[in-house]
């Protein structure tokens, strides 16, 4: 049924999206091929999945953890690339058709704008990418005729639905929330809550930082900036609702009321194929919607008194420039000083609301500004942490 | 926003879904216009319709339903066709770009291939001219080039929910049924309801004929022959899924798994307007998707106890040939013969059930041969009731 085969380089391939990106190509198989992989230090992982998928190239970011392997990298018979260099090098290989870029957070970023710059059709999992960049990657994809394809579940439903009209009668965007672990806590528990607390999220098997970011919900206000940028909407145009059992994963209004919505069982593998065999479609290895048996779909307002990431993510969408640098950065540090167990959960959000609020908005930013608001925020938000 | 203007032919304008379509056409304004309009008998409400839209055509099916009113009508400056053959004449004037056929049963067969023989587009809601002679209308549509834009709103659903995919990545259609008023009802109970329980409908506002077929489910069992004609299926590719709320219009399975649905509160207004101005939209006025409250959204597998209806449209749908023109009109007879208070309405599927057992199916049949399958059918259900 597939016509078009591509050679896939997968940033991040021992992370959660990256392993499952390599079970569906491992599903699809010919004519599709994990071309490159990389990892950031997961070296031993990263070998084992070479040995199986065998890369023509591979990429470690973190120089240190080349030291312990480099020998066994070497018998890969794969050429090697070493630091964040080495990642961005890599995804410019003439045999590379499409970039999964599945790396968690800033870390990402100049690898994603490597892919773009070299022409290479984007699937994008790194959300913070745009976030962080959108200003810059948008306008150079554009430029470069490049295709982004989203990866996000709820990216990906907005990107089918879209199909169902022109551009022009789109009125918004319905962006679901599971809600995660916390959606019927009270304000005060949630302030609380411990890591294990957090990290049981109800619908989604994930990594642990996405599903930190989907108890403090701003990994929806991520999701709100992102899809700001790749569907070139305003935020009064993104709604967010809440949907308790993560089936409908977004939906788009078109003006005459029509609302279009993409279901699926969560799954990531699902909106990963699709991103890998867009504009087709192959058969799925994920769980079906089940119809044999009764179910219900719930939608709720989300409360934006008990999950204040919201408001604060509107008004970064609103004010574009560097806050979304900002933004990601103060949450990075906030949620990494809540896992080491040195701030309490209500502290993340605090602590990125305050550095948000006092960090110096510049309207236009070049790469280098964003990576300074970047490396201020980080400072800011430690200082509090 | 609209870049097309129609003009459109709206067969059953005194009908529910035509009245519809005058208020969308009224609501839309320039440049679609209502240039011709028909009924059957009921004069006062199109010369109403005609004093108000100024359609260059009028039609009345019934000739003696003209004799009281020619002088009104000749008054209007439209010219006027009566009788069958008169509106078959109207669909196929030059002035007409659209043809939306709203007339309920087979007697708006003649009209729609007309229609499709003239080379006019077809909005179509008049689900039996499919059901009865789908073997013939779509050869004969594709052979002209015509479009068929389905205005019932599953099949519009599924028509939207197709542009999300390659017709060929397509798994199942999935066809949401509300239940109809006796969903919960047991069987005993369903048998002997009265009339003003079936007219009862909870969720959709429509004629009475197709809201008795709703509380049969014959309605749906109807749809489902019809989605199998419009989109090319086999009958094991459409699953029926009772959805009370009637918001979720049914969805498309593609073989990745995702699942893609159209939804909007129930109001014809929604697809008959998409009808019209596809492949574009304009502002609705139907009521939208309200996310500022919390609400469910319910899927049940149907009982093929309780509505063995489904059952024979099933088996129809696989036998096709003179079958579906057999079914509905037997189930015309029966629902007249319950509506005149002749017979329970546990009879209506009974009756159905036993004219379509004993006809003899005509695989390959010519319009000839479906009329008179129809006429037999009518002959032999009235038998029965």
């Amino acid at each position: 049924m597939l016509v078009l085969g591509k050679r896939v380089a997968i940033l991040g391939s021992t992370g959660s999206v990256g392993q499952s990106a390599l079970d569906v190509i491992a599903h699809l198989g010919e004519p599709f091929r994990a071309a490159a992989l990389s990892a950031n230090r997961s070296a031993d992982k990263l070998l084992e999945q070479a040995k199986r998928f065998k890369p023509s190239a591979v990429a470690l970011s973190d120089e240190s953890a080349h030291d312990g392997c480099a020998d066994a990298l070497a018998q890969l018979g794969a050429k090697v690339y070493v630091g964040p260099g080495g990642l961005v090098e890599m995804v410019r290989r003439d045999d590379i058709d499409i970039v999964l870029a599945a790396i968690v957070g800033a870390a990402g970023l100049p690898a994603v704008i490597a892919a773009v710059q070299a022409g290479k059709t984007l699937a994008l999992a790194n959300k913070e990418a745009l976030v962080v960049a959108g200003s810059l990657v948008i306008p150079e994809a554009r430029r470069a005729g490049v295709e982004i394809l989203p990866v996000d579940s709820e990216h990906s439903a907005i990107f089918q639905a879209m199909k169902c009209g022109r551009r022009s009668d789109v009125r918004r965007v319905i962006l679901t929330a599971s809600g995660g672990p916390f959606r019927t806590w009270s304000k005060e528990r949630i302030d609380n809550a411990t890591l294990a607390d957090a990290l049981k999220h109800p619908t989604w098997q994930m990594g642990s930082k996405i599903t930190i970011d989907s108890a403090t919900m701003f990994n929806k206000g991520l999701e709100l900036i992102e899809a700001c940028w790749l569907f070139d909407l305003e935020p009064e145009q993104v709604e967010i609702v809440v949907h308790p059992e993560s089936i409908v994963h977004s939906m788009v209004e078109f003006v005459d009321g029509s609302v279009v919505a993409q279901l699926s069982p969560p799954d990531m593998r699902t909106p990963i194929q699709y991103a890998l065999t867009y504009p087709e479609r192959a058969d799925g290895r994920a769980r079906r919607l089940d119809l044999t048996k009764a179910f219900a779909l719930n939608f709720e307002p989300p409360d934006f008194e008990r999950f204040p990431s919201l408001a604060i993510a509107y008004e970064v969408a609103r004010m574009k420039g560097t806050s979304g640098a900002v933004l990601n950065a103060a949450n990075e540090v906030a949620v990494n000083a809540f896992t080491s167990g040195n701030i309490a959960f209500g502290s993340i959000v605090k602590i990125v609301e305050r550095v948000v609020r006092e960090h110096r908005l510049q309207l236009i930013a070049s790469l280098d500004d964003l990576l300074a608001a970047d490396r201020l925020a980080r400072v800011a938000a430690a200082a509090l942490a």
